[in-house]
């Protein structure tokens, strides 16, 4: 039998921790016999929780961490103290070489701190950006960066786009991904200091699939399929476009149920609708992976379902058969 | 009878003009005895298009402008070049007193040049910042800045809040706005470096309710009244509020059409749905005011409808009648 893709998950981490955290590593594993999960984490809960499901023992492993990483503690001091955490101990199993990924959807600050501190960067790669995969009309497109390194400089952008680039095409499928700047308008003029000195070192790159740039707007359409960007803007980027979906689903559903007309109405129309809103889900996507480490770690959004931790599990096995790192390494260490 | 109030509109600008423009001129006068429109642009078409209407004729008026600034033109080159066209001529118009407030569909960049370099900042006005309002599960929030001066720095970002405070409470009648400072995480020690610096000046600020951090994500259930940013930051979020929002009710609509099923179901929720939507609709809002200029300049969507133009000039009454500018000077006077 080949070798296992081997992905350290944070049990702990997460509002809806352990319970949908240890059902979606559940069912990552029944799904896919090339993934075995190592559960970090209190073991008495996750041994209670694991008496629900039946599974292939092969694939999972519990690996007890007595501490727990809070989303409010300042990450660079949790990170350094709290050597029992099941967020400190994974990244140190991933750094080790036991495994290949670690999934948490814990504290976002925390996991940023230990992929850089422990698992640590490519040899080369600047500054590791967080890319999460956004629904778009025509499928998806990766946003990088989208919450790892504010104030970033023009030379991190351009790594941004050729790791992204890599991303897309390797992972998602999308040959000669289309790279697009985000900026405030489409004319090469337009921008803040940032996006002026990134735009002609972009299009210098014979590498990537350079576009121009993209505007906000024409995201959601799917004008670009990597969006490259400083962090601050990527996270405003990523957090309107839940917020705004949230919001109007939330007010579809309130506008379907105000009449006894309406309510028969929605009736009829829920299941083709639940269907095509299935594309704009976030959750089916996984979490977002940190791009430029020695090893894959994967932020997954901290109110995760159990699907969306499956997912997210999931997508380390393409992640590690498509050689990305390899692949990373590799350009990087061209250029320089 | 009392004073007009009179408004400035540029016919020529705009993705549907002249015809929105002057559609939505007419139906502004027919719905508001107060307001008195200078229609700026090329005559003959103008007069043209105003056969199609009934309406009192001392409300109206036609002020010729043989030149059109297009959208693509530079704008700093077009504001200094195209003396005879309708952007210049009607900002001329209001720098010179004629009339209170410009409305323009057209080239954002030009407006916002001939904002600051013809009608001028209000003494002790830093940079007037583009503010539009946008629809919440709540009513409607002001963004302070979306797109007139990327690159700002912490002491516009505090004047921001204080015009902006000023025009929620007097134009909206929303009493102590809450204003937040847009950011990628709830703490105080999150952000970038522009953030920090502003986040403990707006702290100080004994006139504004600061209520501090605001994520994108809850922006659209009302978070905040008054949300400060830079442009850039501003600038995404707007856009990408405005094409999830269109992309995702696409969706929608496409999903009610998939089966028969469903399309008897979407004739039922129909009324009911437009209704709940209407609160997310743009145009219902009008153009976005820019801030602390010496008289008012309101920039609309390039795709506004007649109904967008319509609210633009609407809004001008009560920034007119509620001293917005007075109010504005007092402030930023006992400052400095």
């Amino acid at each position: 039998m080949a070798e296992y893709v081997n992905v350290a998950v944070d049990a702990m981490g997460g509002d809806n921790a352990p319970g949908a955290i240890i059902k979606g590593s559940i069912e990552a594993i029944n799904e896919d016999k090339r993934v075995k999960v190592f559960l970090v984490g209190r073991e008495p809960v996750i041994r209670e929780e694991l008496t629900k499901y039946t599974y292939n023992a092969d694939q999972l492993e519990v690996v007890h961490a007595e501490e727990v990483i809070d989303t409010a503690e300042p990450p660079v001091n949790a990170i350094r103290k709290k050597k029992e955490s099941s967020i400190v101990k994974a990244m140190y199993m991933v750094k080790g070489g036991t495994c290949d990924a670690f999934v948490s959807a814990g504290s976002t600050g925390a996991v940023l701190v230990g992929g850089q501190l422990i698992v640590g960067r490519i040899k080369g790669v600047e500054r590791p950006p967080l890319a999460p995969l956004i629904p778009t009309e025509k499928g998806v497109a990766l946003l990088v960066d989208c919450g790892a390194n504010v104030d970033a400089r023009a030379s991190h952008l351009v790594q941004f786009a050729k790791m992204g680039s890599i991303y897309m095409e390797n992972v998602i499928g999308i040959p000669n991904p289309r790279v697009g700047i985000l900026n405030i308008g489409a004319e090469e003029e337009k921008g803040n200091a940032l996006v002026k000195e990134t735009f002609p070192l972009l299009k210098e790159c014979t590498d990537i699939n350079f576009i121009g740039s993209v505007e906000a707007r024409d995201v959601p359409s799917g004008a670009a399929d990597v969006i490259v960007c400083e962090a601050f803007a990527g996270n405003v980027l990523l957090k309107t476009f839940e917020g705004v979906a949230s919001t109007l689903l939330k007010t579809v559903k309130k506008g379907m149920m105000t009449s006894l007309r309406s309510k028969i109405g929605a009736l009829l129309v829920k299941p083709a609708l639940k269907q095509t809103l299935k594309a704009f889900d976030v959750e089916e996507h996984g979490g977002a992976p940190m791009l430029g480490l020695n090893g894959l770690v994967v932020k997954s959004h901290g109110s995760s379902s159990s699907k969306e931790i499956k997912n997210s599990i999931l997508q380390c096995v393409a992640f590690k058969e498509q050689k990305i790192n390899e692949k990373i390494k590799e350009k990087i260490n061209l250029e320089g």
